[in-house]
């Protein structure tokens, strides 16, 4: 019966998202979600778009939208780019910017989607493997000729590079395309935004997902060149003209308005973040140095599968990805504080008092 | 600058979309939206989404959307595939079904988006000409081997083909996969949906832009036999997790939900239709015979070109396509009774009153 699929399809390997599960009984820690809920702003221009003039498409260029991107980081219109979510707009930069006939380099450890887009694409593509601390190195990125993408901070390890090292990747990459996915920049990384003039083959992406609370919403865009944005808006007119419905188009647009909202959220998670941070490392946990919305560690006994499974069956959804040399970790993202409690009792219990279900 | 281009950028030929003016200046009748504003039920669904749950991912299955347009057909859940407006579901259907090696057939005179996913995903394909009635013979798409994408009615024409027309390319298509776009369907063709069991090359495509008033909301699907909406998936899950947002999974699951007033709006377009198309004749036009929400129409004597200015300068908006056989040719959206009395008023006005501008 697949005698009807494409080659394409046949060469697939789709990403597997966090489990969502539909009802509430879980303390959700899986897939980096804001804890907080968006700005009342926010919530207020989206109760507003509910009306008759849903009959009408949405303005194709989503022009007040990045006109507001624009106007908060100081450029021009002509530098920004906006898709439905930052996977979106990933994608879209992929097809627009690598080839099948040269590697694509991004590290070993890094977002899953990655290989998929290169599958869904056939752009060839090399792991580099982080170092023994799980950090990325920027001289084995060098001279790839081909393009390069390293999240910034990485995920799942929560580890930054500084601004240096992002300028190390741009000049020793001069004849290829370099993209920054700052997904988690937001909480405590340093963005590249500021290198977009210098650097002609700099694309920087961002998400509303994350540090503006919207991941139900759907919207992330990318900052470059123009010639670069050029490429991305012949891709999306290729694909789909309204990639943003106008709620996704006036609700960012209210989110990015509400600086102090964001910049209050934002120093919340990362006091949480802190707090459960040195309370993990007390229990034995070693955890990574996270400028993220989420940490990954690992326990010096207890296996990690042991113990999301125990998470699990307490009621707090965290993240276990069964890969080589991430196998023993767990990424856990930030709560409120109440839940981030809740979460540290049930480790303390788990810890204290059960003998680990497997060993690895 | 352009060394940063992939190839696929670089053979691109983007679509482009009929103006969307951000004013409230003119009548629009130009890109085929609904005169009638989403359901009471749709709003009120709307509405209660915009809360502080947007800052959770939303279902990235849309299980509740899927599970309301199977209930609505009478269909499993696995035959339903949802993307972000028709149009990405047609993206993802030429990525999932064509291949480089083969060509792709489709009518010379079809909505203009097909090559534009043929240039993204390098398909070739082969435009097969109408009939001098401007309608689809399917005799001339029989054992393409390769694929057949057909808009049922077709677009910008408007003219429908029978049920039994749309068994024949099925028929003698077996080796293939063979899309009917039902983007304009509910406005008086019959939907090929019923034959998805019979054909397991069939896939049937919707969208909730026109006839259920959302072209603000971006959501569309696709009916088909299991396997090919596997290959679907597929590609969805290598592209975007999720490409339907919150407000896009409970505002449609809403819309299909409310048959009632889906059945009246339809009625009243058709209705309008029919008048308008009467109207037109006695001023002289040749009315194609519209299954759609639009009219496709030529004067005898006054050139269509002409008439799209001098329309647009007394502020109603159509659409006009510079493209070989169609060049005086108008496509006209139907609008409320009372917009089209005042785009009759016009119409009559410049017919009687004005020297052409322009001769061809």
């Amino acid at each position: 019966m697949t005698k009807f699929w494409s080659k394409a399809v046949h060469r697939l390997h789709p990403y597997v998202p966090g489990e969502q599960p539909q009802d509430q009984l879980y303390i959700k820690l899986n897939t980096n979600e804001n804890p907080y809920p968006p700005a009342p702003s926010v919530i207020s221009a989206l109760k507003s778009v509910a009306n008759e003039k849903l009959r009408l498409y949405p303005d194709p260029n989503c022009s007040e939208l990045k006109n507001a991107i624009s106007h908060y980081y100081n450029l021009s219109d002509q530098s920004v780019f906006v898709g439905n979510g930052s996977d979106e707009v990933l994608a879209f930069a992929f097809q627009a910017f690598f080839d099948s006939d040269k590697k694509l380099r991004f590290p070993d450890i890094s977002y899953s989607f990655y290989p998929a887009y290169c599958s869904l694409y056939g752009i060839p593509f090399e792991r580099v493997p982080l170092n023994n601390n799980l950090e990325v190195n920027p001289a084995d990125y060098t001279d790839t000729g081909s393009g390069v993408i390293i999240p910034n901070p990485n995920a799942p390890t929560g580890v930054a590079l500084s601004l240096n090292q992002v300028q190390v990747l741009l000049e020793t990459n001069k004849e290829a395309v370099v993209i920054i996915d700052e997904a988690y920049v937001d909480f405590g990384a340093q963005s590249a935004i500021s290198l977009i003039d210098k650097y002609p083959n700099l694309l920087v992406t961002q998400t509303f997902s994350k540090s503006r609370s919207l991941a139900g919403l759907r919207c992330g865009f990318a900052i470059g060149h123009p010639n670069l944005i050029e490429a991305l808006e012949r891709v999306k007119n290729s694909f789909n003209s309204y990639p943003l419905d106008s709620f996704a188009i006036k609700g960012a647009k209210a989110a990015i308005e509400d600086s102090n909202y964001f910049e209050e959220t934002c120093a919340k998670v990362i006091s949480t973040r802190n707090k459960v941070c040195k309370y993990l490392e007390k229990e034995g946990f070693q955890v990574l140095n996270s400028s993220s919305n989420f940490l990954f560690v690992t326990h010096a006994t207890f296996p990690a599968v042991s113990l999301y499974e125990e998470l699990k069956a307490q009621g707090v959804l965290v993240r276990y990805f069964d890969k080589p040399r991430i196998d023993n970790y767990l990424r856990i993202s930030i709560g409120t504080d109440k839940e981030m409690n809740q979460f540290l009792d049930v480790i303390t219990s788990i810890l204290k008092n059960e003998v680990p279900q497997k060993s690895k």
